[in-house]
């Protein structure tokens, strides 16, 4: 497969970055292996639909191999990196080790706990799909125990969700839990007291959606609180214990519950790649993607420590799809004798969706709320959506939802017994 | 909910029968409660295209709150039974004991190893989403492990499936591998050699599809040989240690992915009932579907023996849909004190599909084959399934894969790591 002329890139990673970079390098003349330890890319703008039994995981994962089907210079392993030697130019697998001239890395990120090990053992975060099918499972089957659950205390800890971070993600879950509960799951469970439901979305800042200008920002907070959860600000967790949320201040919550969407850092493969690293354990880059010390190696997305305008990127999806056009692109500038391009982030803007009819968007100067937010919202969701049949599927849902007060994906399915066997 | 006045019915298992007979109830003078150990109902003449990335398990797996969400006499409880008290009249659940003035055991049915531990240790049923999962992670790893693999006799081992039984399940799981691998993967593996892979079916006795008509019987032969599927007769699996599966006579066929579909039998309550059992640890039943000892426990589907023409009747949806019809009206007889009406099957016909455009039918007299009894087995099959979205979601994918030789599902999606909390 390889020739001994062409240099060889290897991406690690098959999020937005590392997709995107293999797709901007299909015409050139390398050959290119793209490894992930999953053989799906994951759309995880939606994870919180699976969590929330709007739509099904294979709906929003899908096929690398199928994605880059016809891209005749790469190969795609299925594999995990553990490491990498930068000296023999080696990426090190659990499948043995694989020379690269040319080392993309896109790892991504994963759930920062900041050390809160109790919440880490006992709280969702929302990064995969292992997360999110066990959270939709957990919100599932505790609606059903407390039906079964005669001490009103117990019960009313049951049907308690806290949602820790008010970020996009936070707003998101919160909101679409709500409806879960209040538009789906009442039909079902007709002894069940709504008001013994609690959604619970805690803040440690005093604002919602940070990026967002003050205005949205309050229309968030009004949005969510239509749709009856409680918002708390300057509220910082210290502890869950399983049963009980403990705040700074000690006050406490009963909650069997915890959606962890708080923070989020560089995945473990930037620590122990032994470079050097900016906060939340992302790999300094150069103003080209490059690190430092080592000009063939690019790191991108959410792995990417590139500060502009004095302040690290945020970890979102744009950035990582910005990174990889300009990453690839240095590579071919590298590879035909051109000078290298400078990364500079163009703000796309930002988009969060709160629920039936109700989204805030920020693009430039242009402020957008309430249905047509909701309506940009799904466009470019869908839109961006991988591979034709899941954005059909996707949109499917969606209607069937809107249309009938209903959530698709309600089977609580514990746990895959058998492992894979070898 | 339960007035003292109105008799309590309590149905264990909400699968075709349990189903059934709760609808069935809908308009008796008594309260029924529903127990499963699932939220779900599970359309389990499916769970083959689950296992063969055909479909998601959301998509055959429905709440059974939702399908008797009108239901004004049934309360369902998300339990698992694990007992019965004749004396007493009460149903012996994890969430305490549950009273019943009349019952309807319909616990289904599970995969019986006869006795082969090292083949229930290693290789997959086929009985519930967990086997289908399991089983689908397994195959698309194993086919994405041979790309890595140097050593071919290894590669072949990872490459060779085999399907034990050839009875529906086996004959419908054969083909739909094959064209998994044949149709599908090969596009996005094009270093697959497909001359490696091998799907073998393994009969013990010398005929596939033993209720068939010996004219269909070999139309399902010739069929599954045109699939490149290799059919063995006569050959009885005695070890399989997840590197080799080993026949009697002591034929060693090294494979890593064993797919169980050579027997079943009734569910484990059946044998911990205390109740007398036939074959399969089927419960005895007399004419009306009772208990002798106990007219008021009705036993129905796999988990009843009930002969008829000198056999026990096969464990398939039909019998546990009719027996549940029976079994509801015989109690609404006594509760009007009416006589009881016995139990007589009557066959609706059976139907296999073997992949595409290819199916064998016997209805009656009548025969068939080919595209239109493939036809007939899609159309009977999504009619049946559960809820208007499942049947467009199915139908939706099953259009996607015939018309573009796709399948939608093939994430590996491994574990769920994080169990429900409590």
């Amino acid at each position: 497969m390889e020739s001994k002329t062409r240099p060889h890139v290897v991406i690690i990673g098959a999020g937005f970055g590392g997709l995107n970079a293999a797709q901007e390098l299909h015409a050139a003349e390398a050959d290119v292996t793209l490894i992930d330890k999953r053989n799906y890319h994951l759309f995880q703008p939606l994870l919180y639909q699976v969590a929330t039994a709007g739509v099904q995981p294979g709906d929003i994962a899908y096929p690398v191999r199928t994605i880059l089907r016809k891209q005749k210079n790469l190969d795609f392993r299925m594999t995990r990196a553990t490491g990498v030697d930068v000296d023999k130019r080696l990426v090190l697998t659990r499948a043995g080790d694989i020379p690269y001239d040319y080392l993309i890395v896109a790892v991504g990120g994963s759930t920062n706990f900041f050390g809160l090990d109790s919440v880490a053992a006992n709280g969702f975060g929302l990064k995969d799909i292992e997360d999110a099918v066990g959270l939709r499972n957990q919100i599932l089957s505790m609606v059903e125990r407390a039906m079964q659950e005669p001490d009103p205390d117990l019960r009313r800890a049951m049907l308690t969700f806290v949602v820790v971070g008010g970020g996009p993600t936070g707003v998101e879950s919160a909101g679409a839990l709500s409806e879960l509960v209040r538009l789906v799951l009442v039909k079902d469970y007709p002894r069940l007291n709504i008001k013994e439901v609690r959604i619970i979305l805690l803040e440690a800042s005093a604002h919602l959606l940070a990026a967002m200008p003050e205005r949205l920002q309050d229309i968030t907070y009004h949005t969510l609180l239509a749709k009856m959860v409680e918002v708390r600000f300057c509220a910082t967790v210290t502890d869950f214990d399983g049963e009980k949320v403990t705040l700074r201040g000690d006050e406490v919550i009963p909650a069997r519950t915890l959606i962890w969407a708080a923070g989020v850092q560089a995945a473990s493969f930037a620590a122990t790649s032994g470079l050097a690293l900016g906060s939340m354990r992302r790999i300094i880059v150069n103003q080209f993607l490059q690190v430092p010390e080592h000009p063939e190696i690019f790191v991108i997305g959410d792995a990417a420590h590139f500060e502009q305008d004095g302040r690290p990127l945020p970890m979102i999806a744009p950035v990582a799809n910005q990174g990889a056009v300009i990453a690839a692109q240095n590579i071919r500038n590298i590879l035909q004798g051109q000078p290298l391009r400078p990364f500079l982030y163009k703000d796309p803007g930002i988009l969060a969706t709160i629920g039936r009819n109700a989204a805030v968007a920020k693009m430039g100067n242009m402020e957008f709320q309430g249905f047509f937010a909701w309506i940009l919202w799904l466009g470019i969701h869908v839109l961006r959506l991988v591979g034709f049949r899941n954005r059909l599927m996707v949109l499917l849902n969606w209607a069937w939802e809107y249309f009938f007060y209903e959530r698709g994906v309600r089977a609580i399915m514990p746990n895959i017994e058998k492992q894979i066997k070898s």
